[in-house]
């Protein structure tokens, strides 16, 4: 029998810092004058005491986990940090029914940005907020994962990522401890950078600090129902923009660069190559506005970039509704939907290491047609990939391939039509937000679709956030066996 | 530099034996007394011409291939029996423009079934057998390439099929070469009796020879626009999803069979996959029919069996226009597309072993999770998969996802819509012949496409036919290197 304790432990921890991020929101009601401070507070209440709870009855000396238990652990807390942020929004004035709450909760918590809620401009402050917060907790909660459990859990070629410190010695916990904290610390001043860049250009302090949240965190949120094109700013979008790829890049990379390697950022082949990709497409996606609209090439330019970076970046803003882009626009957002940033980002979807381990390993593959009997090594960032790399990014593949098609059908048994029910699919696996067509598209929301429709998207979040066999391999007997 | 003589030999002994089944064509042309019978004669007499010249100065000594020299040669073949196999598009009484006849010859000769024909019931005799005669020889020549060259190429995988005498010792070719003509045997009586079998339900002694071939070929022209729903009988509609099966089966375990090894069939693990994912998706698509709409068990059973069959074994024929049943069909035929039967089969796609293989990569990625120091050895058909087999199939997978999002993308620059050209580019690549939607779907055919996508579709029947590896290496610098 697995030993569930240091397990609940976690949980309540987090429990408990979800419940202090929730007294953000009462305040801020509070000074609004709307009552809903009051069902922030208490289900601020609530969740501190469960959590706290959890933390007392479950103390246990240190905090070593097994393989197993950290599985366990990954994905239960997600579970109930979800369950539990969707509180507010059963009890506010909105009302959402449960399964409306625990979507936009998950949504919020895996920085997907899908939203049910319609007329946001109506909506008090402090719900806005708390969506915002959702996102920035999960975007940080997942560059920590990425940086001390992933490579652990060695789930999807992640493995790439242990650092020299991540065996289970004396030193490994607070080596890793202090290195989140050190990233945290990053992520909390780059989100003010953020925020103060936004009030510049002419935000409300409140939108300014909301849409950095969503921004940093890839997450895409906004506190209007048109997005980021209703601020319909030059520099807004540019902001925007340029918050969005710094939210997609590697984390440990900038703490590498304050530490004094000046270079990392630039030396890294992921970083080459994500910037490579998105100059390429928001160039073609540009070239194609230009010729067959009649937008000026600078305006062009603005919308392709703003646009692409938010959907490969899996952000999820809109200026505008893509989807009209025309014939050559609609297959290409649906594609780049998968492409996600750098590993140890903010980011989801397929991300771009895996992409340079497949290319590395069908290019070792085509050498190795020519030359039978000759030693072709794949390489990532100069160093050799090793089989077992190789082999778990392409499972990952493989698997991301089959849950998407499994999802897709899924909705599409519920009674969503194609387009809904194949863009759905992407943009809850990869954690993106909106979908193609009219209804789950930038301009609609994911309210029309049937409740069982949104339980399965919850499920695709999850899987996507989590590297999909964290989840999946809580399913299989040999698990539970032992 | 690369020595041609032996791939010009190749090409000009298949040149010929195309300019021998140019005379099949004539001949029923001229019994029909069709004038057409002059293109056929004159186009024969043409190939014969350039085939025998090639064939005649570029005799060699001995054909022993270099790996170099049979990537060149496969492609190259493909390439030229197409391009002679258009010539009596262009010049019969249709009159198809080159771009026309050169996707119409493609579409056969890789046994897709894509057409840009329309009124075929009224078309001469001649060219509805060269187009069924088409597919049937591309449909043996697959076979022939599965069991003699690509497991030598080991292109994605196919090296899981390499015979024990695929060394290349002086006994190799010999016994190849009878391996060859024996299932060759099979595949003409196999011919014959699906050919009996349509005549006895009803068909006309040309109809049932001309559907036999392609649905032994699961190649899937008719003669007819209606398809096989024309002839709307129950007994035509089991023949062929028989038929389909038949042709969707190692060609080789036909042969085992015969030689004495009654099992053969029953005990291959991919028969066993193939007959299983057919029967999953056969039932749950018919209890959706038969919930779904009017129909009995009995009726939403035919229906669902023989569209599902001829599309997850890329035939391709039609009985009704399954884009019409409903939201939760048109995902499953979007995504059974790519699935395709078994190696050393007519059928195209991904084929069943390599999803073998890739579950039982996933499985062993599992369970090495749950135990990082324990071993763990894939199995195929009893027996270990190396690694290399492994990054050889997953590499397919991936250049194989790379290359539909590449030609979906092309098609929607052309101007197609998203539904058009997503299921167009999934068809083309894993030869299946319809698509989706209201143009191309299988109420429909490829005219009214422009011609841009008309090569770029050609292209992607090629790619997918030739296992892709085949073709790309032959755009890469190193290969012509040398």
């Amino acid at each position: 029998m697995m030993d569930f304790r240091p397990i609940i432990l976690v949980i309540g921890i987090l429990l408990s810092a979800l419940a202090l991020g929730m007294i953000v929101p009462a305040i801020v009601d509070a000074f609004a004058g709307n009552p809903d401070w009051q069902v922030f507070a208490i289900s601020s209440g609530v969740t501190l005491f469960i959590g706290g709870a959890m933390t007392l009855t479950s103390r246990s000396r240190g905090l070593r986990l097994s393989v197993r238990q950290a599985f366990v652990m990954t994905t239960f807390s997600w579970l109930f940090l979800t369950l539990f942020a969707s509180i507010p929004f059963v009890f506010s004035e909105l009302g959402l029914s449960f399964t409306d709450a625990f979507f936009e909760a998950m949504s919020g918590i895996t920085t997907t940005g899908s939203t049910v809620i319609t007329g946001l401009d109506t909506v008090p402050p402090g719900i806005l907020l708390w969506r915002a917060l959702l996102q920035w907790l999960g975007g940080i909660g997942i560059i920590v994962m990425a940086i001390a459990v992933f490579p652990m859990l060695r789930v999807g070629g992640m493995q790439l990522f242990r650092m020299e410190s991540s065996d289970p010695s004396e030193k490994a916990l607070p080596r890793a401890a202090q290195i989140a904290s050190s990233i945290g610390l990053i992520y909390l001043i780059l989100t003010f950078i953020c925020a103060a860049a936004y009030w510049l250009a002419g935000m409300s302090g409140f939108d300014a600090v909301a849409h950095s949240m969503t921004t940093i965190a890839t997450g895409g949120y906004s506190t209007t129902d048109g997005s980021l094109g209703n601020f319909d700013s030059w520099s807004i979008d540019l902001i925007a923009t340029i918050g969005m790829i710094v939210g997609s890049l590697p984390f440990i990379l900038y703490l590498k660069t304050l530490r004094g390697s000046y270079a990392a950022l630039w030396q890294d082949s992921q970083v080459q190559w994500f910037m490579s990709i998105v100059c390429i497409v928001v160039l073609s996606v540009t070239a194609w506005l230009w010729l067959s609209s009649g937008l000026t090439p600078a305006q062009a330019l603005r919308y392709a970039s703003f646009n692409v970076v938010s959907i490969i970046t899996g952000t999820g803003y809109a200026t505008s509704d893509y989807s009209q882009w025309g014939s050559f626009a609609v297959p290409v957002f649906f594609f780049i939907m998968f492409i996600g940033g750098c590993a140890g980002s903010t980011t989801c979807g397929i991300k771009i290491f895996r992409f340079q381990v497949l290319y590395a390993a069908a290019r070792t593959q085509l050498h190795h047609l020519l030359q039978p009997h000759g030693v072709f090594i794949p390489y990532y960032n100069r160093r050799p990939i090793s089989d077992e790399v190789i082999v778990s990014v392409l499972s990952f593949f493989f698997v991301f391939g089959v849950c998407f098609a499994l999802l897709a059908i899924g909705l599409g048994m519920l009674g969503l039509d194609y387009l809904t029910a194949i863009s759905s699919a992407a943009t809850a696996i990869s954690n993106v937000g909106p979908a193609l067509g009219p209804i789950v598209g930038p301009a609609g929301t994911f309210q029309p679709l049937p409740d069982a429709a949104k339980w399965l998207l919850s499920g695709g979040m999850l899987l996507g956030r989590l590297e999909l066999f964290t989840v999946i391999i809580l399913f299989s007997r040999s698990f539970w066996r032992g």
